[in-house]
C-alpha cells in the first residue's frame, strides 16, 4: 500500500458539506465520508464516481455505497448505490477531491526546497546546484546529479542514478533506478475539463510509482496519475524523449524506444517491446508479451503474446502483406 | 498592436542604401524606408517581398510601394508595384531585415541577465537560482519556478505560473499562463537558406504571443516568428513535449495533446483539438472546430468543423473505413 | 583519427585474461590483445566479435585475429579467423570492453566539474552558472549559455554558440557550431542486453562528433556510440526536439526537421533532408540526396537521390498515387 504524503487529506468531510459545495440538496441521511477515489478503489465509507456505462462492471463490485452519477444514469446504477445526481460528473469530482486534498489543484514550484543537509543525506553524492525539498529520503549509494530538483516528500531508493537537470515531485522509486538528464517526473497530468470561457482544471493527487532497476531516458515527461497512480514496473527501460500520461500502468521487464507516447490511463503487460515513435491511445490494455512495431499507432486493446505494427496498429503479418 | 523591444529597429534606410546592400543598381529615385514586411502588414514606405506566385493575391492588396522579386515574376508583378528584381529574394529579404534590425541573427544567451531585484518586482515569487534579463515585466502573484531564465524585455502577465527550468525570451504573455517546467519559448526558428557551402541564416525579428489562460506544457519548443509572429490563442492547453515552429498561429480553446509537431507558418483556427504525436504540415490553415486524431500527419487545409485521421489526414469516416 | 580520452584505456590484456573473464578456456597460444573494436575498424592485435551472419562480410574483410562468436557460426567463420566461442556475445562482448575500460559503464554526473575558471579560457563567454568538466577545450570567440554543464574532456572548436541549460559529455565538437539550448549530447546510449531478472547494461565508449557550422536543436537528445562513435556531418542543421540513438552517422548538409528520431547504427548519406516527425529504423542506409517526406517511418535502405514518404516509407510517387 502506497503512502501518498504529496497532498494534506481531511480525515473526513460529512455528506453534507459534499452536497454543499457541490450544490445539490442532499437525499440521504448525513454521514462521514473519508475519501473520493475511483469505483475500483473506493472503501465503504468514501465516495466514487461514475461518468459513464463503461465502468458499470466496475460499479457492480464497488464497495462505495455513495457515487456521483449523471440523471441519465439514474435507472441503471440505482440498485447497485446510492446515486448523488449531479449536472457534471467530472467537474463535481473535481470539486470534493479538492474539498479532501485542499491545495491539490497547486502545481507551482516547492517552496520548501533548499542545497541539501550533507549530514541528513549520508553516503549520498550531490551535484552542484542541486535543490532539496523538506522530507524527502534518498537511499544510501545514490547520486543527484548538477541542478537536480527533488521536490518535498519525494522517495528515492538505495543505489539510484539521478540525471543533471531533472526535475522529480510526488513520486516514489525503488532501488537501482537509473532516471537520465533532463527527465521531468511526477508533474500534474494534462487532465481538465474544456470549457470555452475557461477550461476548468482539476486535481491530480495520485503520484508516479517507479520500480526497482528500472532506467528513465533523458528529457521524458511522465505525469503523475489523477485520482490513480501512474506506474513504472521494476527492469522496465525507457529511451529518451518518451512520454507518459496520467494514469499509465508500464508493467515490468518492458522496452520502450525512444518518443513513445502513451495517452492517459492506458495499462501495459510485462514484457512489452515497443518500437520509436510508436503511440498507445488512452484508455486501452496492452497484454503481456507484446511486440508494438515502431511508429505504430495502437487504437485499440491487444491481447497477451501479438505482434502488431501500423497506423492503426493490426498484426504484423497482416501490417506486412498490405504493405508487400 | 504588439511593440516588439527585442530588436532595435533602425529608424529609416533609403532605399540608394538598400539596393547598395543587396548588390543591385537602385532603378528609382530615393526614398527613405521605415521598415521591412511581409506584403499583407506592409504599410506605403516600407518594403517587402515575393518569392512565389502563391503570394500574388496578397501583392495585389498590398500597401508596399516596393517588393523584391525575382526576374522570372517581373512581367506579373509590375503593375501592382515597384519591383526591385534580386538573384535570391529571401536571401535579399534577410540581408534588408538585418540592415533595419542590426544584430538581429544573434540569438544567443541574454549577458544582461541577473538574479531578480526582489523591490522591482511586488508581489511576485521568484524560486532559486532565477535568472532575469533587463526591462522584464512580470504582473502581480505570478510565480517563476526555480532555475529559470527570462530574457529582456519578456512580459509576463498578472497570475502567471512559470515553471521550473523554463527559458523564455522575445515573448508576450498574458495573465492566468501555466508554463510547465522545461518548455523554451521564443528562441529563433528554424529558418535558413540552405547552401552546400554554408547554410545562410536569417534573422527571426518575430516574438511569441500568448494568450490569458494559456497553458503550455513541460519541454515544449515553441518557436518565435522570422517576418510575423507565433501566437498561441487565449484559453489553448498544451500538452508535454509539443513543438511549435515559427510563425504558426494557433487560435482559442484549442486543445493539443503530446508530441504533436507543427511546422513553420500553419494557422490553426479556434476550438481545434490535436490527438497525439499528430503533425501539422507548413503553410496550412486549419478551420475552426476541427478534430485531428491521434498520429495523424495532415498535409492540406482542412475547413471548419471537420474531423480526420490518418497519414495524410482524411475525412474521419473514410479512415474508420479504410482500416476496417 | 579520433583520440577518445573520456574513458581510461589498458594498454593490453592477454588473451588468457580475456578468455577467463569471460569464463571459457582458451584455446589458443597466449597473446598480448591491445583493444576491442567492431570488425571493420579492428587492426590485427585486436579482439573483435561477430553476432550475426548479416555482418560474415565484414569479417572476411576484418584484420581481426581473434573473433567472439556463437558456436552455431563456428563452421562459417573458421576459416576467416581464430574464433572464440562463448554462450552469448554481446555479453562476452560487453564484459571485455570493459576489462579494456574500466568504469566505462558509468554514465553519472562528471564529479570534476566546477565554474570555469576565467584566465584559462581566454575570449570566451561564459553565462552564469556554467559548470565545466577538467580539460576541456574551446576555442576562442566561442559562448557558452546559462547554466550549460560541459563534462571533462569534451572539445568544442572556435566561433561556437552553446545553449543555456546544454548538457554536453563525451563529445567533440567543431567550430562555428550552434548548440540550442536544453540538448542533452553524448550520454550513452539505449543499449543493453534484456533479462527478465535484470537487464545487462553494456559499455558505450563511443563519443559524439559533430562536424563544423553545425547547427543542433533546442532539447534534442544525441546519445554518444557504444564500439564506434555518433556523427553529424558539416553543416548539417537540426531542429528541436530530434533523438539520435547511438552509433548512428549523419553526413554532410543535412536538414532535419523537428521530431526526427534516429534507431541505433543507421547510416545518412550527404544533402539529406528528412520532414518533421519522420523515423529512421535501426541499422539502416540511407544514400545521398535522399528527400524523406515528414511523417515517414524508413525501415528499409534507400539509394542515393531518391524521394520517399509513408509509413512504411515508399517512393513518393507511389505514395501520392496511393493516397490520392
Amino acid at each position: 500500500m502506497i503512502t501518498n504524503n504529496f497532498f494534506k487529506k481531511k480525515r473526513s468531510i460529512t455528506l453534507l458539506q459534499i452536497c454543499k459545495a457541490i450544490g445539490i440538496k442532499p437525499e440521504y441521511k448525513d454521514k462521514k465520508i473519508t475519501d473520493i477515489k475511483d469505483l475500483e478503489n473506493a472503501k465503504i465509507n468514501e465516495i466514487s464516481f461514475l461518468h459513464s456505462t463503461r465502468y458499470l462492471h466496475l460499479l457492480k463490485k464497488s464497495k462505495a455505497k455513495y457515487v456521483i452519477i449523471n440523471k441519465k444514469h439514474l435507472r441503471i446504477v440505482e440498485k447497485y448505490c446510492n446515486p448523488i445526481v449531479v449536472q457534471n460528473v467530472l467537474k463535481s469530482t473535481a470539486k470534493i477531491t479538492e474539498l479532501f486534498y485542499p491545495g491539490s489543484l497547486n502545481d507551482t514550484m516547492d517552496e520548501n526546497i533548499s542545497k541539501p543537509i550533507i549530514k541528513k543525506y549520508k553516503k549520498i553524492k550531490f551535484g552542484q546546484n542541486v535543490l532539496i525539498g523538506k522530507n524527502v529520503k534518498i537511499g544510501k549509494n545514490s547520486i543527484v546529479g548538477h541542478n537536480a530538483i527533488i521536490e518535498s516528500n519525494v522517495v528515492i531508493g538505495e543505489n539510484c542514478i539521478i540525471g543533471n537537470n531533472t526535475l522529480i515531485k510526488n513520486s516514489l522509486i525503488g532501488k537501482n533506478v537509473r532516471i537520465l538528464d533532463g527527465a521531468i517526473i511526477g508533474k500534474k497530468g494534462f487532465g481538465f475539463l474544456p470549457d470555452v470561457k475557461k477550461n476548468f482544471r482539476y486535481p491530480h493527487i495520485g503520484v508516479v510509482i517507479i520500480g526497482d532497476n528500472v532506467e528513465i531516458g533523458s528529457n521524458n515527461t511522465i505525469d503523475r496519475g489523477s485520482l490513480s497512480n501512474t506506474v513504472i514496473g521494476s527492469n522496465t527501460f525507457i529511451d529518451n524523449q518518451v512520454h507518459i500520461a496520467h494514469n499509465v500502468k508500464i508493467g515490468k521487464n518492458c522496452i520502450i524506444t525512444a518518443q513513445v507516447g502513451f495517452a492517459g490511463s492506458s495499462i501495459i503487460g510485462n514484457n512489452v517491446s515497443i518500437g520509436g515513435q510508436a503511440g498507445i491511445s488512452g484508455h486501452l490494455t496492452i497484454g503481456n508479451n507484446v511486440r508494438i512495431g515502431g511508429g505504430s499507432g495502437v487504437v485499440k486493446n491487444i491481447p497477451d503474446n501479438s505482434r502488431v505494427m501500423g497506423y492503426p496498429a493490426k498484426n504484423i503479418r497482416n501490417f506486412l502483406k498490405d504493405n508487400k
